[in-house]
């Protein structure tokens, strides 16, 4: 009987992808928003003139940086995910706990990028952090594998865009994994590649401008 | 002529589903990010080797398995909110209280998962928690029980739809209430039970996907 | 020329009801999930068996109430303003910015219900509080004379709606000035009194369910 | 190859504006929330009559007006992009990464004015918060030029509208720049400047009353 129950209530919850987008957002805006609880200005006693405090804000240029990072990191799945959402047609409850194992692995980004910023020569910080993101790579792209074959997908979706998005991923987690297995070398190598693929994901200078009559 | 004042008002107030849903969601949001809060990197002076800070990340693990524990709880009755505001027609101003003493409950959960945390051999810790989970799950099967009294559900509601809704609750109380009557043997078992219970309803392996054409 | 320019801008902005919903709720999620952030579990070293772990917890009934209070005062605020805003055809400039005006005073509250809490017996601490649940009022109210001078209602409002709006928030403010003005004897009786305002605020006991066919 | 999946990918992706505006609104609300974590109450040893807690809570009014000024920057700028993404017809994937460039400079107003408030007498501190602002006005510039070109722009947008976003912002920025400069006299001089500017943006005194009929 319990098993009637289930399927019963799994027919009817985690229907409104409006909801799941909503809830993402909200994850997504706190999330964006955390690291900066970790900028703290220089104590005022320290600061006597001028000069003390040029040199105490320079002094946080690399948390900046790092909350740069994470936001570039954050904003290129929030754009996957949207991309993603976008799409769907409707949805169903095994999709909404996907998402919500993506949310889970979006609100674990702030602390792995924290720890990359406070150990950046540990290896170890940056296999977290690239263990972070091959997780959210990983669910996305399961996400988006359970989309088609559970035809929850708009129908007037192009004929080229699931593979299309399949392939994205791919790609951009190839190029993560050869960011990171750059630390063999040096760490700030690999984390130098992983922006400079970030920055490229962000800007795609490829792009040429729509020429729509 | 007060009593007319409040009843007029009362008429206009709490109608709109999609606020509702909007503040559950960003309650929800918020909830789901606070306790990555608590997950502290090592102090940069202990660290002195990659071996140090593998030492430090394992020691995070068990904080890290218990925001995974908070993330499926909050999911959990995400999914059931959902699920109940989605066949809404419209909402009254009680069926607003209702929901908002149901975000209550959902604001005390990072404090009591975070209680059963630090105190995890402690059977008073696990109580909390079960309260929590209980008011929880009391609230939602108040909420639906307005919602049908009150007609406020949609048409299209599937027959058997609100006896679903109900008798998932009951079940998954039942369980949970299970689940933390074995503290009288040991905390650790009703905790492994009441995780059990919860991946059994993020995963629902019962399910069979649709056979649609 | 400037003058102008201003005109021609401020005709443009602030017109989306939706985007400041979205905005409100947001804050009011954050608001109200900010005071749990003050509920600290005890120090591990000082809890040795179950009674200390329960003696610990007893004494953060105080701060949980106190997180009641706070929740009960910006439900009751959040009920009024999506009551306002559910009524409106659009929005201008002006009443959006009344609005970020009624969100800078909810966001506060988290503040003043602390101060409350932490210096109960004190009287300036009361009126703290109670300034801030005037302005929210205040402004509240400032905001539907707006909305009905410039004639931003929906056409479909009930005719006594308006009026009801009103008198609802000036009775609401008269007991709280009452409440507040009790500290003249004694805070406790203050608190008490507008607890229970609050509640009555919340539950509306007087209200019989619709008989509707 | 990597191309055409780039740009196939890249047509598809950062489509929805609701989705941004969510997402916007979010950042927007916990920015706006984070800076009341800094108004603590003063500590409950030091206060032994009313009077040392009236004195505490005046102690702390350079704090409120820092976190007013907070909220004035953050709703000028959101009332900004408000009213641009109010008249999108559609989004594209550049745009959205623009506003994300956006949201960034937003999530770093309550540090700059943290910043500020700790240090009000250093001309390096005004200069940090100036930089702050001109990047938000710069990026919502951007933003409206890059709109503008690539046709996203709804239909019924009145003809001189964008002409009048844009000198808008940069009128604002001029007033700001100009205020800022002030600082080469003293910083109290700026600040008082600039939050005079923004009560301007905010009261908007110039605007009559439509006088529909």
């Amino acid at each position: 009987m319990r098993t009637d129950v289930n399927t019963s209530y799994n027919r009817l919850a985690g229907q409104s992808v409006e909801r799941l987008a909503a809830l993402s957002d909200g994850v997504f805006a706190v999330a964006m928003t955390l690291l900066v609880l970790d900028l703290h200005g220089p104590a005022t006693e320290v600061v006597r003139c001028e000069y003390d405090l040029w040199h105490a804000v320079v002094a946080l240029s690399p948390r900046l940086l790092t909350y740069l990072m994470s936001f570039l990191t954050l904003g290129i799945f929030w754009v996957g995910q949207q991309t993603q959402l976008n799409h769907l047609a409707r949805s169903d409850r095994h999709l909404t706990w996907i998402h919500i194992a993506f949310l889970f692995a979006v609100t674990i980004t702030p602390f792995s990028i924290m720890l990359l910023a406070e150990f950046i020569r540990y290896r170890l910080a940056l296999l977290v952090y690239w263990i972070n993101v091959l997780l959210l790579g990983a669910v996305l792209y399961a996400t988006w594998g359970y989309t088609v074959r559970a035809r929850l997908v708009k129908d007037d979706i192009p004929a080229d865009a699931p593979a299309a998005i399949c392939r994205r991923i791919v790609i951009g987690q190839a190029l993560y994994a050869l960011g990171a297995s750059l630390c063999v070398f040096n760490t700030y190598l690999s984390i130098g590649f992983i922006v400079l693929i970030q920055i490229n994901f962000a800007i795609a200078p490829r792009f040429r401008p729509p020429s729509r009559p």
